[in-house]
């Protein structure tokens, strides 16, 4: 049998997918070249034994706190859960860590933030009339959630600290004079994929009130906060009085990817027609039990076991994590400040994120698929910036990534990127110094 | 904040979901009961050494392959392949244990075998005039998955040997005459839950040949065949030459729930308006690329340690299992025989499935949620069928699941039903014989 593409779900056709097999296309086309396109975290500081200490951990906990040995096995052999078996411990880490208070009842586990993510959109979006609010450049997973589920999104250019409560609360305006319901807003306050913004205290505050004056809600994601350096700003979240965020985490960079577990926290009220209050985190995992049912038990144990160790100070736990990303930002800064000089006239630009995955670099050409190619065939891969432009923009950015390089890899990364920078603005007829050397 | 459940998606004011909820309501307020309610399985043979055991199966079984030990850590710790790590494996025993021949290419790996319903349902379905023929009564499971995203179903009543092509084939036509695209048919073959039915060697074919004669897909869903004792049929997947069926796997019975992994099989090719052709199941890549991203890496470590375990034969793997369930339902069947002889005049009628987790019950009185609650006061919970009529039917109809019970919890069980059947029968003037006893 042979189906036709046309046939298939909208969101299957959408170009990022094809930008994303190109990008690993090239990838594999090319296995020397340096990468700087996966946001990929570094391998960290754990070997598979601590995962199988943080396994017996957990279940060395459950015993102490009582629960008898078949119960035990039961928490890593057995289905959980929809809203997860861990609620407690994240809830702790969440007050001790980021100053966050909810009950374990608000919060609902997830497969990824992914997951988390395509949770609210689907029970806070019900029709064609309600759109999403996103940043632009905007992270390709809630874009990618938000076509899956037929959502319309409207974008808000960010500005070099982020995007701005000003600007969004344009955009709602404007689209409820056209009669839509601009619903909520989903943002990266932090360090954001792709840019590598960070949106100032008085940006965050200004945020929350326009939330509150424009009754929407804010979808906050900050997967980057526990593993930069420097000073840590507050979670809207933990400013949160009016419950106007969702907040949406993830586990991947501060514990281990390879568990996939995130969560959500929703603790909005929702009243039904006969005036009976629950959580919204309630229909959230209504909403999981049709997608995953539960989250893995035996991933949460891993996780819980972490978190148990750490007692609940993932910030401390990731100290030396978060020391590899910032060695890994300021030796990629460093590169560029060598390479590309201001009297150097390539009129390369780039931004200075204080912390996070990602740089973002303006190039004197357009930095599109065919470019890549060429870069690659120079040694160096990057991500074009206009993959994370969805209603188009970027033309001429990229976006590096330094998470899983080592810092002699970036060196040689950003050479490359030189030499590759430096053929392209001579032109094919120009000289082309260095990069055959 | 308070949000309004109407202005939540539709999918979250479904009455399944109020009574699922009604039913955990039910089995929270009577600890003491005994409840055929829920669909787990057995507790298994497993501890959690052996859970350990199979990661640690895994590790080695890279090792000696020749994966260099930073690569070995990263199977656990990393983020996998959006389709899977563990395909090679899959395909080795669909081919050794149910005869299904299928590269590993046309496998993705999912989180449970929810995660592949829901992806192969956004991959499939694009509009409002594209529907999904189901058995009425149907698992939740599928009828959930299309609610999330929109999907119209229709419903086939169900034969006592399952469903029938014939029966199909009506509803195809007759929907196709009002204008609508009927595209796929969800069906579960072998002891299909919630009816226990399994279909006949000849309903398999035929609905093969209806599925190519009519250009529809089938979604075979089928998570209990490796664990039910007797003759296995085959399965539809493994005579299916024409690529008419999605193959909906699940590790959640044969190996263990707390992984929560799960696969689609989909062969099918896929043509797109360039002529490129690719699989339906790259297809379905893309969709979980925008729902979980990847399948937890220690979660398919841990399922691929146990098929290495089991040389890629499950089914023997599982005999024990197997034997246990078998005695389960054989116990509730001679029970059920003790309790309700044809000479009692209580006319309670039930189908003998050949396997599976769950039996039928038709009782002479309407099984509604107020039943349930008198008959939870008797110290026995079950699943009134028509929570499985999205479209109305079963009223008089329990799902009794025997899967998680001891045998002597089985026999207390059917007593305490007998004696609220007798109570219900005998109505609230009668004498009331036994159930204080």
């Amino acid at each position: 049998m042979i189906l036709n593409k046309d046939d298939l779900h909208a969101s299957l056709s959408d170009p990022v997918l094809d930008s994303m097999n190109f990008l690993n296309e090239i990838t594999c086309r090319y296995p020397d070249a340096v990468s700087f396109a996966p946001g990929r975290p570094h391998e960290g500081y754990l070997g598979v034994d601590d995962i199988f200490g943080f396994l017996q951990g957990y279940l060395a906990h459950l015993a102490r706190g009582g629960i008898p040995p078949e119960q035990v096995l039961s928490a890593v052999y057995q289905y959980g859960p929809t809203a997860g078996r861990i609620r407690e411990l994240i809830a702790d880490w969440l007050r001790k860590d980021e100053g966050i208070q909810v009950a374990a009842e608000a919060i609902v586990v997830t497969v990824g933030c992914q997951e988390a993510m395509l949770l609210a959109l689907r029970a806070l979006f019900t029709g064609p009339d309600d759109v999403l609010v996103v940043p632009a450049p905007c992270y390709v997973g809630i874009t990618g959630a938000a076509r899956l589920l037929d959502i319309p999104t409207v974008a808000v250019p960010e500005r070099e600290d982020g995007i701005r409560a000003a600007d969004v609360a344009v955009a709602v305006t404007a689209e409820r004079a056209r009669g839509k319901r601009p619903k909520a807003i989903y943002l990266m306050p932090d360090h954001a994929n792709p840019s590598g913004a960070t949106m100032s205290p008085q940006a965050r505050t200004d945020m929350i009130n326009m939330a509150e004056s424009l009754d929407v809600l804010l979808l906050e994601d900050s997967p980057y906060r526990l593993v930069s350096g420097g000073l840590r700003l507050p979670a809207l979240k933990s400013a949160d009085h009016d419950c106007r965020v969702v907040y949406l985490g993830s586990f991947a960079k501060t514990a281990f990817p390879g568990a996939r577990v995130g969560f959500a926290v929703a603790d909005q009220q929702v009243r039904d027609a006969c005036g009976r209050v629950g959580l919204l985190a309630d229909e959230l995992s209504k909403v999981k039990s049709m997608v995953t049912v539960n989250t893995p038990s035996l991933s949460q144990a891993a996780i819980a076991g972490l978190l148990i160790a750490a007692d609940g100070r993932l910030s401390e736990f990731n100290t030396r994590t978060a020391r590899h990303y910032e060695a890994a930002l300021r030796t990629t800064l460093e590169q560029l400040e060598k390479h590309f000089p201001p009297e150097g006239g390539a009129h390369v630009r780039w931004n200075r994120p204080s912390g996070g995955f990602f740089i973002t670099i303006s190039l004197p050409f357009k930095a599109d698929n065919a470019a890549l190619t060429r870069s690659a065939e120079c040694g160096v891969i990057w991500t074009p910036m206009s993959y994370f432009y969805p209603q188009g923009g970027g033309e001429n950015m990229i976006r590096l990534s330094f998470s899983y390089l080592k810092l002699n890899e970036i060196a040689e990364g950003i050479g490359r990127l030189a030499r590759f920078v430096e053929l392209e603005t001579l032109g094919p007829q120009g000289e082309q110094p260095g990069w055959h050397a």
